[in-house]
């Protein structure tokens, strides 16, 4: 019976790391080949991490990179490996090479450069214009990168017909909510649409903005899921599979054997024999693995997590501290935090002032006991008091406004920013997207840090979180009481947020339509949301581009991220508010 | 003879402002017609500004940029116009409509996308793959955009080969030093390989961090520059171009008779009769203008007195404020403040603390007295205890470090941003380039502000600008004694730069190599400056990217502006000084 045996390798890379990155690529070549694997695969750009954006006009970047490829090619005696890095020639190309049993077989060039979204791959690469079939262990095998596979008429469909029975895709996919359902259903329909096993291998980890989910997946030749990798965690995913099952059914298909699927393109395909035969062929069987599907809340908290441990660690940093206001979004800051770092390396600091309520002194020290980190108390009263009796001259004959608000809230930035610099810790800002949208956040205030964990998670969902959190401890790590208060600044006597804002249930709707669609104004009041409400949000998210512009990094998580996802300008005329009328 | 008068409006259009901008083109329109011009150009994408970057995602900016269109063809009776929008046919495009006499007779879709650099057209816009020759006034005129004319193989000579008498680009070209040279040997070599006028019609204004710097110009058919447009000014420049002298140099070219010149590609163009004769066709002759050339200190200058200006008004805002420490950075920033939003509109605010030398207010005074404009005093003593009591406790057992020092340059960031919030004033922050290279900044403190006025501004090149500034005057503007004392941060008892930092005539050109043209250590020591001081200036480099990602906006002026220009990762383990050993 004909069988391959492919292991596809999530591992964790790190932006510029060749040294971290070879020596986790080659130590996962040697367990491996340990397991028997015929074809072993790494993610997009797995030598130099991905991605590695302007690094790549660095010629000396390129040369690393090159250097890693040659360890790995060493390491690579009795197994085949597919792995992603730079190819240079001329131009340089986002490609895999192919590698077997010490030498470099092949390069593919990836032919579909994304360049939208948070991708700039044109900036960087040349397309390109090959596509052909390994013979690897005596199997048609079809290698592409990433969005090469989105693509149905793409080098998946030119290879299935050119002689591929296995497509391989290594992938660097960036996580957001919902996006493993229409990637699984792709690679589905890829799949029996070329009665081709699809193995999709992807990265894992966080790099900055971004989480790659991991997630890898076999789908076989009727696009049936065969098995999966973990989600947001390292895996080796190992299967046999049955290339047998792709001939007969390629062989019973009607439109197979007319082969009327044939895309024109087909004749750009050569084939390339890698080996005729497995290099080892005698192995006992496997058993078959399946990793869970989980709710949409799960993964965003793990998303959130591994973001945030990643971006601290991978910069050399140990411990995280967070400004505690009794409030929920710091509330659930404090619990990712403790999940990715432990509770030894997080330290809450309370800062209370005279506008704060009795409850957010003690329902912040309540989390910090639940959550069993430090809590610092550190009043804001005499700095307040030093900074209005200072200012007293110049605002004399002015009332008072937002400017006493801020105060206070860069009175607690500075704070926390003293405490970053006297014991290296890194400051987690705690504004959630609802917030970074409408601006309802000050600048160098609540947005000073390092990292802001969840400022793409909306106000709704940071609810759904916090109980997603609480429910897993079975028990309320986050209390009652934080979850149940009305959402406040606390900056002035009795504010509430819904004394400037639309109900977020409303608001989050429009930021959705407005910031993440590109939705007009008609189209949104056509949903049934007030027409006030709509262009009071639309008018709050155009004018605060100028604060997300100096905002810390943090975990995307929703299809559109601020930031190099949406990338508007801060000086601009056109009212999306006013353009429904 | 045949002539065609042409006119090249640089017009300083706003992003987003359909209204303003088309009323600002059709009295373009309106006054050329005035000046008997046969052909009236504007700048690329002028209808909605340069760049819109994502507002290009929403339908409804594309519509009403397709309404600005329609206006901008009924407001063309008796002229011909070309004129920069964005075309829609299932995708779009980066267009320049000609108009002519009331009609929209084609559209010319842009061929060559920027992708790199400041530039993401790849992300936005799909190309376009044909370039007629248009028949204006009986005259060859072959039309293209912007990045079009950089290549020689383009559009230029295919049109000149297939009839184009007169090749006119309308462009969005920002600025940055020496630029202009190198734009306009590229334009008279164009003229004269072709052996046509080349028109080049900038446009000119700030947007963001970008400043256009107009200067149009027409070359004659040898590459002879005939007349230039103002630099950083709006203009509209008419000429009256000699199209029997095209005719009479081609004739006696034997290149151009052999037809050797012919790219094959020429069939590709085909042409479109718009009028054969001009529809005012007597007028009085042009006395010829050419704007000077000037030192590129001048041009730095004017350079952030539009981009400063600009981004201020164009924000609706009045007023700006900044912080006057008696150094040559803030001195300079002021300057350039008063020259562009004139003295009454600007607001110094001194705030010395204890380790302030006498000089520090006496110079701020000074300088504030010789601009004219009105000086705060605000000392920082008071808050600054404040902290250091309130911190006392967590403090407790830890040595003086960074801490205190940024607690300084933190009161003085949250009291500007106080006066900002209490008054509406926009805080101009006063870094330099080679301080935001190097990280030696307090992220918050003097960081903290709306717009980054010399942030691109090397310090050796900051001593140039004052001593041009005052070398303008006449006078010492800026005090002597500002620009003699020894830099210093003045955060903690007799600091100077020099103890933290490699001198700055080293520092620049580590900065200029390293960050800007992405050397390798080798190249650069092999430069002759220092290896210690090529590494750590480069660690320094690579290790403040996470500061800069959170700094406001400032002005272009080098090649290559750290922000969009160039997209590091701030997680990144690849260790530039590192990898030379």
């Amino acid at each position: 019976m004909r069988r391959l045996r492919i292991g596809m390798a999530q591992v964790n890379t790190t932006v510029g790391d060749f040294e971290g990155n070879t020596r986790r690529i080659v130590r996962t070549i040697d367990k491996a080949r340990s397991l028997g694997v015929d074809l072993l695969s790494f993610p997009e750009l797995a030598t130099c991490g991905y991605p590695p954006e302007d690094l790549l006009l660095k010629p000396h970047f390129i040369q690393e990179n090159l250097k890693a490829l040659e360890r790995i090619v060493l390491s690579s005696a009795g197994i085949t490996v597919v792995v992603g890095f730079v190819d240079s020639e001329g131009d340089i190309y986002n490609a895999a090479a192919i590698v077997h049993d010490g030498r470099l077989i092949g390069v593919y060039r990836k032919m579909y450069l994304p360049n939208y979204g948070v991708f700039d791959e044109n900036r960087y690469f040349r397309a390109g214009d090959k596509c052909p079939v390994y013979v690897i262990a005596g199997v048609g095998v079809g290698i592409s990168i990433c969005e090469d596979i989105w693509y149905e008429a793409g080098p998946a469909t030119i290879q299935a017909h050119a002689g591929a029975e296995v497509i391989l895709n290594i992938s660097a996919s960036p996580y957001h909510v919902g996006k493993r359902d229409s990637r699984e259903r792709m690679l589905a329909t890829r799949a029996s649409d070329n009665l081709a096993i699809v193995a999709y291998n992807n990265l894992v980890g966080g790099q900055d903005e971004l989480v790659f989910d991991g997630d890898s997946v076999v789908f076989d030749e009727r696009g049936r899921l065969m098995c999966r990798g973990r989600q947001f965690e390292e895996d080796l995913v190992v299967a046999d599979l049955d290339i047998e099952s792709v001939f007969r059914t390629r062989l019973h298909d009607p439109r197979w054997r007319k082969g009327n699927l044939l895309v024109k393109e087909s004749e750009r395909s050569t084939k390339v024999i890698v080996s005729e035969a497995p290099l080892v062929d005698t192995k006992p069987p496997l058993v078959g693995r399946q990793v869970e599907l989980r709710s949409s809340s799960a993964e965003i908290y793990d998303a959130l997590v591994v973001g945030t441990r990643d971006y601290i660690r991978k910069n050399g940093i140990t411990k995280a501290a967070i400004g505690l206001s009794g409030g929920v979004d710091s509330s659930l800051v404090a619990a990712v935090a403790v999940d990715a770092l432990g509770a030894a390396d997080v330290v809450g600091v309370a800062m209370p002032s005279r506008y704060s309520s009795a409850g957010s002194l003690s329902d912040a020290a309540l989390l910090a006991h639940n959550l069993d980190i430090g809590l610092m108390v550190i009043p804001i009263e005499e700095v307040f008091q030093a900074y209005l009796g200072t200012l007293a001259q110049s605002f004399a004959g002015a009332g008072p406004n937002v400017a006493e608000e801020n105060i206070q809230a860069r009175i607690r930035g500075n704070l926390l920013m003293a405490l970053s610099n006297k014991f290296g810790w890194l400051v987690l800002t705690t504004g959630n997207k609802s917030e970074m949208a409408t601006g309802y956040t000050t600048l160098y205030g609540d947005m000073a840090g390092g990292f802001a964990v969840i400022k793409d998670v909306p106000k709704t969902v940071v609810y759904e979180l916090v109980r997603y959190r609480n429910s897993l401890a079975n028990r309320e790590v986050i209390p009652r009481s934080v979850i149940e208060k009305p959402p406040s600044a606390e900056l002035r006597p009795d504010q509430k947020d819904s004394d400037s804002l639309p109900s977020y249930d409303l608001l989050d709707k429009v930021i959705t339509a407005y910031a993440e669609e590109d939705k007009s104004m008609e189209h949104i009041v056509a949903m049934g949301i007030d027409r006030d409400v709509v262009e009071r949000a639309a008018r709050l998210i155009d004018s605060s581009e100028y604060k997300r512009r100096q905002a810390p990094p943090g975990v995307k998580i929703t299809a559109r991220a601020f930031g190099r996802d949406r990338r508007l300008p801060i000086t601009n005329r056109f009212n999306g508010s006013k353009e429904a009328r």
